[in-house]
């Protein structure tokens, strides 16, 4: 599969670079007869938008999104949609003297390594700019999702820095510009306060989940449910962890603890997180995904310039302190257009079946990990 | 890409069931010239293999390897490598009542929900034993990274169930049954004894790394090599979590601490695990993976059966207590797989590159970050 | 895609060579609940098997098919199918001296080219040996077609060397050795009596279709219906040409006598071959096929040797002085590996969609255009 | 793979319909480093524009190519690379009619079958317009080809309705608007001149080439390079036929005859079209190509409208009365992007091959087949 190129079945392809003419993607695949219009994948990318608030970066992008094919009349005719987004805020000369040094925790030096050359404005094609495109296709995953199955995306901060993040409902993460699931969002806003002024950054840790996943998406190897979702979550900027369900902390757990009991109502906890040999159990999808401090920050930091001798690098520009603050949409993007991937892909090949066994409803209260 | 195959330039097709006539792989893409005869993969398979010590499953496999195709006079011709290996010691009458009802944690309930039918015996697609093939096939790959690249593989043991293991080093990894990286595996026995006693199992966690990976494999989206390492990793049985570098650590960290600082002699640290940008720094990958603790154990659990009714399960026949402890060889057999189809695609876009500066050392001592 | 892989949702995995110790397949995506087991295969495997009458090769493969995974009490599973055939009648001494010098029209000398190294032994890879392991493949697609959608495959003889062969009808070709859809074969057989004796060989056109194909299989662009019966058809040994309906004929006639009129009883005629836009069109699929006639010979040949040298070459071994006589039931096998993966394919995108208009029937009596 | 996405390793992405705001390709997997900009796109995709004389569609389309990404400072990336293309002369009240009939021949019918709706504005999807991407994406491959390998590529008409054309040298067919081979262009003016009084339409053939192909590019299956020429050709709108080298005309030769002697000067002849197993032999890739009558037309067909009652359609608007006119810089784009993507894939197997044997020149003069 070509490396840009995300899904089998619905297929996106992604391309542009930070402050090219445009970025945007290519969805292949998608069932005809969808009613779809800019108005379906706008709230998306708005969502996502950098500018918003002042701990995220200040470029001013509209990010208006643009369809150049693949609907006709307001619906899906089932070829490809071309999806546009123009770049408008370039401030290219920011990165004149990135061009001369490699920022540490930057891709700057692997991508001239690897390519011999770089496009180094904003960070070119490594830029979490890129994963808008993403935004946009998810969203007529999601709508398709949402439509045909009923399926729903959520995602919440859990971890800003050292600062966890008390769960208190999914409905307060669409209430405040921090995705983050509580009431009081005094302690965050301190935290990134004295970050901002410290000039530096830091990490999160994200949860995402879908709901209402019928049972039977997925496949047991090597396209296993969860194999392609950690794919498609450490495939997003900055992120350097994805577990699902009770995840690292299973490892202390017995066979007596972790394993799901099943009765006749559902199952009795979601350790599993809702995907059992690689296949969806019809309970929620779990999933957790760490990432890492931005490396842009305003402490120098000792590194090498483009001819291997020693300097030391600050990132002037405008960058998030946190990427973690605007990963949630990101996140419910990537996880949605797994799961329709694999919605397609299990009708190819199961279409006919029909299972004797009536599926179990999803999980009973209290079904999530203590992990979480 | 079809389901069951791994890979686009070097790729492996896996196909078997636990107590089928025989389980296998092809191999496509396989350079030639490459010397290769059983005993390049024998000693691979041998690491992996049962009934070994008490503390795993007595199945007796000798799981010996036959190569059936791509290789001429002990050389790989290009063509695709099939490897063969039969099932000799199947005991499927222990899965007469798995066939009636459900195994909590297992793979059952979603084959049949999807599927329609199942092969419940030892697990069929979903038994670990299909590991042993991507073993074989990871041989392959580890021998000619070796050859070519000096490239080295290399996992082991980090906790197991809540005891966490020491590490005084790779070569102790290398000498006990375990997989530890420790001199006095005490500890460990006793742990295993008291879970044996206790019918219940464990989970694990375990470390996997590359050495002397160049720099430049990968790409920036959405085949990032960690991403593909994730797919890969949270393709093995049981696995419910993969971090690169500092990984989930790395939430809690500040950019100035993460960003691995750059010198003309090398880096400062690996946070990054060996890859910025979804490309390799020249650095050790470094890589963590979580299992979740066997579901087959001897204490009932509450279940149903084909009927849905409620039902008590106790999983008789042969398990592993802590698949943790076998899974070494995989990981390494794994990321191998991954790191040579990365290998392959690099020099299909850019053979030709030829960078002015030239790599700066891998890491410097201690670079291996606080989390591990 | 892997080069050895053909098929996206229906994907078979082809391995071995011709003096190997086995050849097979592994069947990626079937459906699973079909009632499938050797006899279901081996009855197709017979049609293409040599040494059946004196005119194709004398090699003696009774090609018993061995069925290693992914079927359970007779039932497919839903996982990988693998399909073994070993190899018995090697006579690996016949190729000593191909060894050593390269057969004109073979493909030993760009092997060598290539790969810098060669199985020789009896083309090794190149061998049409290796079509068996489609025609195995195609039973399972030609199954599933013909139960699900009632869907027929037939191939037939229409030209042998300069020797036309009058079409009497389908049935004929049933019923000779050579697939010849006529009453008298006197003439084939004189002609290949001749041929014989002659010490040289002969080119073959055949023809081959689908009845009660579906209309809307395929895509507008790549992936057209007849871009990948395209692909199958010139992916066969010795294959040199292929068309769809009217076909190289279509370039002299007119647009007002080549478009097929359309009337509420179906198409008036079948100039298309059953494909529009790359999408069926409910008639049937018509297909046209071009062999070049075999490499190996009697007759002595110029040719170089290992070192450059001039040299000539005598193939003897055992071999088929026309190709063409074996090739109908590969012809089938591939047809309907395409029309399978395309019907799964359809499903994934489009399993949701009604359309508002009936399929009109098939073409009319005569629909089959004069070029056939 | 993704239906709308052609090649592997170089692989093309195609969006857009007739008459929607844009259409384009996005090219992922070229090397880094190719200095690239709109100069060297722009001249292809005018010689295949439409409007250039009076025997090809008067629309007007500048068909103005806009590189979006994937090129910084004159220079590839190795990043995708976006290629846009405004429509600008839309005429959809032309097609008013077409969306309440199907026209024969034409795609209308079997996307209402396959995606229940459908974009009837100049056939949507399904237009020889969607080929504009492939010339300009062509166009990026034939300069990597022809920098890198010296690989040129020429196409030229040889036939045009019953009209046969005389063959007097390459040179001809890049100095008149129908890249025809010939001196003297008359007797196709008259032609065309009388088709188009009549308000018909008329196929072609054509032939296109490769030069200085290095020996050894493709696979021995299924991947052969001939297979995936046969895809690509077949792939173009009103294609019916192709064959490689001696093609159709191999079927009444004898092997004796066809199979081209080797010499350590180079072959003796050309009838395998310069490929062998699937693989090229390092002489000239010989392609030819039958084209179908456009199935636009002044003359009334009878067909059938959206309630299947009878009707009569003539098709206004504008059209090609011949797609053979423009189809060369196509035909050339589609072989140099099998070869590109070959090319690459090779280099990933077998970058370090070292055959002992040097590769043998190409073809003597007179190599190619009578059938030509």
């Amino acid at each position: 599969m070509p490396a840009n190129t995300f899904g089998t079945c619905f297929a996106v392809t992604n391309f542009g670079e930070s402050h090219g003419p445009a970025i945007g993607c290519v969805v292949d695949g998608c069932p005809p007869g969808l009613a779809l219009n800019v108005s379906d994948i706008q709230p998306e990318l708005d969502r996502r938008r950098p500018g918003t608030h002042r701990y995220v970066t200040q470029r001013q992008e509209p990010d208006t999104v643009e369809i150049l094919s693949g609907v006709y009349e307001g619906h899906t005719t089932g070829t490809p949609i071309c999806l546009l987004l123009r770049n408008m805020d370039q401030r290219s000369q920011d990165y004149a003297n990135v061009a001369r040094t490699f920022r540490p925790g930057h891709a700057d030096y692997v991508y001239l390594q690897k390519y011999g050359l770089r496009d180094p404005r904003g960070g070119g094609r490594s830029s979490a700019r890129l994963t808008a495109p993403m935004v946009a296709a998810g969203a007529i995953a999601k709508k398709w999702l949402r439509e045909r199955h009923s399926i729903g995306f959520e995602a919440c901060l859990t971890q800003i820095g050292e600062l966890p993040i008390l769960f208190e409902g999914w409905e307060h993460a669409r209430h405040n510009p921090y995705f983050a699931p509580t009431s009081d969002t005094a302690d965050i806003e301190r935290y990134l306060e004295a970050l901002r002024k410290s000039g530096d950054s830091c990490g999160a840790i994200l949860r995402v989940r879908a709901t209402a996943v019928p049972v039977g998406l997925g496949a047991p190897l090597f396209d296993k449910l969860d194999a392609e979702i950690a794919y498609a979550m450490m495939g997003i900027n900055a992120v350097k962890g994805v577990e699902i369900g009770a995840g690292f902390a299973s490892a202390a757990q017995h066979g007596s603890q972790h394993g799901d009991a099943m009765y006749p109502a559902g199952f009795g906890s979601n350790n599993a997180g809702g995907t059992l040999g690689g296949i969806t159990t019809g309970q929620n999808l779990e999933v957790r995904v760490a990432l890492k401090p931005t490396s842009s920050i305003l402490i120098p930091r000792p590194s090498i310039d483009l001819d291997g001798h020693p300097t030391e690098v600050v990132t002037k520009g405008r960058h998030d302190p946190c990427v973690g603050l605007r990963a949630a949409p990101i996140l419910e993007a990537m996880l949605a257009l797994v799961v329709m991937d694999h919605a397609l892909l299990h009708r190819a090949q199961c279409a006919d079946v029909r299972c004797a066994l009536a599926p179990i409803a999803g999980a009973l209260p209290g079904e999530w990990p203590a992990s979480a």
